[in-house]
C-alpha cells in the first residue's frame, strides 16, 4: 500500500512535521506515531459516527505499536466548538492517566481537529497532537497548519491556539463513507486554494467538474463524488500549497491570510444564518463569490475572472447565492466581530486575478454595504 | 524616579521582553506599553480589592499615553483560576472591541497573573499580554517566565498555556499595602531561587531575618514586613536567576523543572486541605522542607543543609509542618495526578546542597510514602 502514499513535509523549524496522504493510512498509524517519536499513553477524539466507522480500528492500529489509547466522543457539529468541550477532554485525558509524555489523537473532520488541537494546546500546558482526517475539508485544510479553537458568542473561532500537529495522516479511503454534502464542502477549501494560489489546480478542477470528462483520471465517480485520482491530487496540491504558506507565515502576520479568502463574509454569514444550517464550505463558497464581486467593483479582478469562480464553485454543487430572507445590515454587524479586523478596519481578502490574492483594508463600509444589499435582494 | 528602576532583560529571542523594577513603575506604564511598540486598545484585568488600589492610576497612565483602556475584574482567590473565567475574559475583550493588535494587562498577583496570561494566549489565539504584579510573589515569580493556566478537578495548574508577556512592570511601591501574610509568601519563593540556584541570595537571607541585624539595609521595617533594600534585591535576583533559567528552558524540558522544587508536594498539600485553606507559598514552604529531607533520607543532601533551609523558612514567619490532620494517602494520591509525573514516575526536584538542585526520577513510593507519614504524625 505504502507505494500508493504521498508524504507532504511541512517546514516549521523544530516544529515540522509529515502529512502523509492515501489509502490505508488510519491501519498505518501506530508505527507511524512511533516512527515520529510520540509517546506509549493517547486519548482518540472523535465523534459517534467517526467513532463507529473508524475508532475499532485506530485503537487495533495504536495497540499493536503498543501504544496504549483510549477513545472518547464529543457531540457532533459546531456545537461542540466550545471551551467548555476543551475542558472536558482535558479532565477526561488528565483522569484517563495521560502525561506530558502521552499525545492526543483527532480522529475526524475540522470540528473534532479544532477542539482536540485546542486540548492538546491547553493540557499540562501542551502535549503532542496527531491529526487524522476524515473529512476532504479536513484533509485538504483544517488538519494541516496548526490552527485551533472553539466558537464564542461573538463569533467564529476566537478562542484558540496556534498548535501544530506532530504528524497529520490522511486516509483516502475514509472519503468513501462521506456523504456528497461534505464532499462539496472540502471542494470549496481546494478551489479556494487554487483561486488565491494556483491557478494550475483552479485549471484542473475546472477541467474535471465544468467540462465533466465522460471517463479518465479525474473523471466523477458517484460513489466519492470525485475519482480517487482526483482526491488524491486535490489532498496532496492543498497540502502543499498551505504548508508553503504557513511555512512563510505560521502566525498569520501576513500571507497566510490570504488562506481566509472568503471566510469573513462566510463567517458571518454562518453567524447570521445560525451556525450549524450552513455548513462551513458553503458559507465560504458564497464568501469566495462575494469577495469575488467586490473585487471586480473595486476594479482590481477581471469580471471574467469573478465568473469562472462562480462556474466552478457552481459545478462543484455548491451554493453562490447569499440565502434567502438573511438581513444584510445583521451580514455586516457579524463582519465586524471578525478576527480580521485590526485597528478598526476590516481587512479583505480579494483576488487580483485568478490563482492571485492579496490583503485589502481599504475597502469603504458603503461599498461592502451595497454588495451585501444586492446580493441579498438576489437571494 | 527612573534613576531607581532596575531593567532586567529576559532573553527569549523573538519573545523577548523587558522587567522593569522600582518605585513609580505604574505610573510609567503607558509609556512603557508605547515604548515596547503595543497597541492602542487594553483591557486590565484585576481583582476588585486590588483594582481599588492601582485601577484609577493605571487607566491614568495609560490614557496619558493615548491607550484606550477598560478594567475588569475576577473573583478574588484560587476560585477565579477556573476554564471559565478565561472564557468570560475573551468574551468581555471581543465586546469591548479589541482586536489581534491589543493587548491584557494582568493588574495583580499570581491568580489575576494566571488567568490573564491564559486569556491573552486564547484570544483571537493570541494577543500580547502585559504584567504588573502587585504582590511580593507575583514579583519574585508568576510574572516573568510565560506559564499561565488555571485549575481543574484533579489538580492545579494542569490546564494552561505558555505565553511570555511583552513587558513586566514590578512597582515596588505596591508592596507596601501587602498583607504581611503576602509578603511571607513571596518570601517563599525568593528563599526557593536561592535554596536552588544561589547560595549568596540564600545567606543574604538569612543575613536579614535569621540574625535579624537591628539596623542596616537589609533589616525589616514593620510596614512592609521587609525593607525596602531587601525587596529590590529579592525581586531583581529573582528575576534574572528565573530569567536564565527560562531561556536556557522556556518550556520546561530541563532546568526550568527545578523551579518546581517543593512545587509537588506543595500542590498535593493545597489540594489535600482545600484550595485557599493554605496559600500557595505556605504550601510550597512545606513542600521545600519535604523535599530537603527526602534528600537526606536518600543521603544526597546535608542535614545541616536541610535544617538551615527550614531555619530560614521559619524565620520568614512561613510554615515548616504539615497541617494537623493531613491524610498522608491522601497527598500521596495528589502527587500521582501532579504534570511532572512521566511514564508512571513521579519526579522530584530535590538538592544536592543548598544553591544547587537536581531532578531524581528514582524515589521509590514506599520511601515518599514513610517521609509523608512521619511529617504527618509530627503535626
Amino acid at each position: 500500500m505504502s507505494g500508493d502514499t504521498s508524504t507532504v513535509p511541512i517546514d516549521l523549524g523544530e516544529r515540522s512535521y509529515l502529512v502523509h496522504i492515501g489509502p490505508g493510512e488510519q491501519a498505518r498509524l501506530g508505527q507511524r506515531c512511533r516512527d515520529a517519536g510520540l509517546g506509549r499513553r493517547a486519548m482518540v477524539v472523535s465523534n459517534p459516527a467517526i467513532a463507529r466507522h473508524f475508532g475499532q480500528s485506530i485503537l487495533t492500529s495504536l495497540g499493536r505499536a503498543e501504544i496504549d489509547a483510549r477513545l472518547v466522543t464529543v457531540v457532533p457539529g459546531e456545537r461542540a466548538k466550545k471551551l467548555a468541550t476543551v475542558g472536558h477532554l482535558c479532565d477526561q485525558a488528565i483522569a484517563a492517566g495521560l502525561d506530558r509524555g502521552s499525545f492526543l489523537v483527532a480522529l475526524g473532520g475540522g470540528v473534532v481537529g479544532d477542539v482536540t488541537g485546542f486540548a492538546a494546546a491547553c493540557l499540562y500546558r501542551g502535549v503532542a497532537l496527531v491529526q487524522v482526517p476524515t473529512t476532504l475539508v479536513a484533509m485538504v485544510d483544517s488538519s494541516v497548519g496548526g490552527k485551533t479553537g472553539v466558537n464564542c458568542a461573538l463569533g467564529k473561532n476566537l478562542i484558540g491556539a496556534f498548535w501544530q500537529p506532530s504528524l497529520v495522516a490522511a486516509d483516502l479511503d475514509a472519503l468513501t463513507t462521506l456523504p456528497a454534502r461534505e464532499r462539496r464542502c472540502g471542494l470549496a477549501e481546494v478551489i479556494k486554494h487554487g483561486a488565491i494560489l494556483d491557478l494550475d489546480l483552479f485549471e484542473r478542477l475546472e477541467e474535471a467538474l465544468v467540462r465533466r470528462p465522460a471517463a479518465g483520471d479525474f473523471a466523477l465517480t458517484p460513489r466519492v463524488g470525485l475519482s480517487a485520482e482526483l482526491a488524491r491530487y486535490s489532498v496532496e496540491r492543498s497540502c502543499r500549497l498551505k504548508g508553503a504558506v504557513v511555512a512563510a507565515d505560521e502566525r498569520e502576520a501576513g500571507q497566510r491570510a490570504w488562506l481566509n479568502f472568503g471566510h469573513t463574509f462566510g463567517h458571518a454569514l454562518e453567524k447570521v444564518c445560525g451556525l450549524g444550517r450552513l455548513h462551513h464550505g458553503e458559507a465560504v463558497s458564497i464568501g469566495m463569490v462575494l469577495a469575488a464581486r467586490l473585487g471586480v467593483r473595486r476594479g482590481e479582478l477581471a469580471g471574467a475572472d469573478s465568473e469562472r469562480l462562480e462556474r466552478l464553485l457552481a459545478a462543484a454543487g455548491l451554493p453562490i447565492q447569499v440565502p434567502r430572507g438573511t438581513d444584510p445590515a445583521a451580514l455586516l454587524a457579524a463582519m465586524g466581530h471578525d478576527k480580521k479586523v485590526r485597528d478598526g478596519r476590516l481587512k479583505l481578502v480579494l483576488l487580483s486575478r485568478l490563482g492571485q490574492a492579496f490583503v485589502a483594508g481599504d475597502t469603504p463600509t458603503a461599498m461592502i454595504e451595497q454588495l451585501l444589499n444586492e446580493a441579498s435582494r438576489e437571494a
